[in-house]
């Protein structure tokens, strides 16, 4: 039986867990609700159990896992393996993660955030297979984000690179949760859009969406891109904004860490080629003309097991005998 | 005797080289013209030929010699080890120069662009000594820059990462040279700030730098700093808007690749603390306030040598039995 990765992903609702083979297929995987109010000790006793129980599944023995990688929100020392707090984990405080996990299960524990956990899944197996130079941003209620350069995650001094969407874009622009102002963030993320459209309709932009606005109360993303469909043309106006805002993104990435390909993954890519095409049109109309650029904007391939599946590549890159 | 490393600072009017021991202290160096326009096969001649002169009159023997690194501005391909072109030495066409080198002194030979040859020699032994992840801004007539992220220079997928000048601070803002808008190259490199000034002085601005305007015709970044020196007040405007340019720069690597220290050299660092503080005030204006940034903005050590240096600290890390 060939070497076998266990992948983990934390998030304050469900614990998943996959097992992975040595060129990181997925052998199985589960989901149990992370009841996170009951600390930290029976949190990390379930997680171990329902590894130890999905090995069992699988037909495989405990000596088979090589080991184990973990993924969550921060802040965290990832190197040291402590979650310091988390904010969908309240319980959680300082709290020793991966040596914890060590003694339960007798295997290394490699940790880092749930961004650059997602990142190196897409890196190894999805949409940046086959390329050394990745950046990776997540489009939800923040904008998160990932950098690999020459094969390897950026971590930075203190464990906090890859902070993509607070890159100031528009100085002095709009203001941004983290106390900057004009941050990508701030524009492009799934709430910042959603709040622009709603901004935009309360100053009395005509649209189909001050319907949904009027009876709901408010905006979202899904909204702004249902309606952009249908043709509306603030959606699209709106759209336009998030596009030219992740454009100078790349455009900066691409001056920095020069990536081959740039991956955007999150509810809002939903929108589909809508929002893809206007990305890559305010990438030509800004990117300089001394040199063309060859750089490929595409989406995330995973889906929801991107959690598991990075975490699980993690562990094969950090523990693993050789990588495929 | 120890390993000695030989750096090369290969310019348009001067190639400059310089004999470092293990330890990377200068033993000794010279400086000959480049007279490009006697086409590579000789430049590169007498390149060689002058190694062998200062090995031998260090008391050297060429078996002391590990692996000499060079530096030249792009476009090359650095890996291949072949110069593309060069505006300052227009016979220069797919120079195949790493291989020529090998070719006449026998030990292996590093190259990179001049920005990262710096870059490597502060972050070794100079302004980044003892960090692991370190920014490089050169400020000249374009800014230049260099990225250590994990103790490793970044060289994108292409050979073209770390173009921080071009990262876009003021999207639509001022036109580059380079085609984009807004590029921080053109507020805060040396001609860009002193374009600057001669432009608010065309406009009507009230300052002591009409006289030198009105006599020379022009302006250059020193004059702007004399006077800024003396207490002109538009001098101190057009530094803060090279400041701010910078410390919006800086705010967005460090979100990016998070350096533990910022690094700023070129002519425009003779304006001293009152660019340096400036900066820093302008970091602190703009940056998050979610976590207290500890990142160190400071100024290169290395002076002139620092190509030369920069270059045998390379062709030791690439080369080297080990580093101390």
């Amino acid at each position: 039986m060939s070497e076998t990765f266990v992948g983990i992903d934390l998030g304050g609702t469900n614990i998943k867990i996959g097992l992975f083979d040595a060129e990181l297929k997925l052998v199985c995987k589960t989901s149990v609700t992370t009841d996170a109010d009951m600390g930290p000790e029976i949190v990390i006793d379930k997680m171990a159990q329902t590894v130890k129980d999905l090995v069992a599944e699988a037909g495989l023995s405990p000596e088979n896992v090589v080991a184990v990688g973990i993924g969550t929100p921060g802040p965290a020392k990832y190197t040291e393996g402590i979650i310091i707090k988390s904010t969908n984990m309240p319980k959680f405080k300082n709290v020793p993660i991966c040596q914890m996990l060590v003694d339960r299960l007798g295997v290394p524990v490699v940790f880092d955030n749930d961004a650059n956990v997602a990142c190196w899944g897409e890196y190894v197996v999805g949409a940046g297979k086959g390329v050394q130079d990745m950046v990776f941003f997540t489009l939800g209620t923040g904008i998160g984000g990932g950098v690999v350069s020459n094969g390897e995650l950026v971590h930075g001094c203190d464990e906090n690179a890859a902070e993509l969407g607070h890159t100031i874009i528009y100085p002095n622009g709009r203001k941004c949760n983290c106390g900057q102002r004009g941050c990508v963030e701030a524009y492009a993320s799934a709430d910042s859009t959603a709040r622009r459209a709603a901004e935009a309709i309360e100053a009395g932009a005509e649209s189909t969406l001050k319907k949904v606005f009027d009876e709901k109360g408010r905006i979202t993303s899904k909204d702004v891109y249902e309606h952009l469909a249908a043709g509306d043309k603030l959606a699209g106006e709106i759209t336009d904004g998030t596009a030219e805002a992740l454009a100078l993104t790349c455009i900066n990435m691409l001056h920095t860490t020069e990536p081959k390909r740039i991956v955007f993954v999150g509810g809002m890519i939903a929108a589909g080629d809508a929002l893809l095409k206007r990305i890559r049109d305010f990438f030509e109309e800004h990117i300089w003309t001394i040199k063309k650029e060859e750089v490929e904007i595409c989406f995330a391939t995973l889906g929801e097991d991107a959690g598991i599946i990075g975490a699980g590549a993690l562990a094969r890159h950090t523990y693993g005998q050789q990588e495929s």
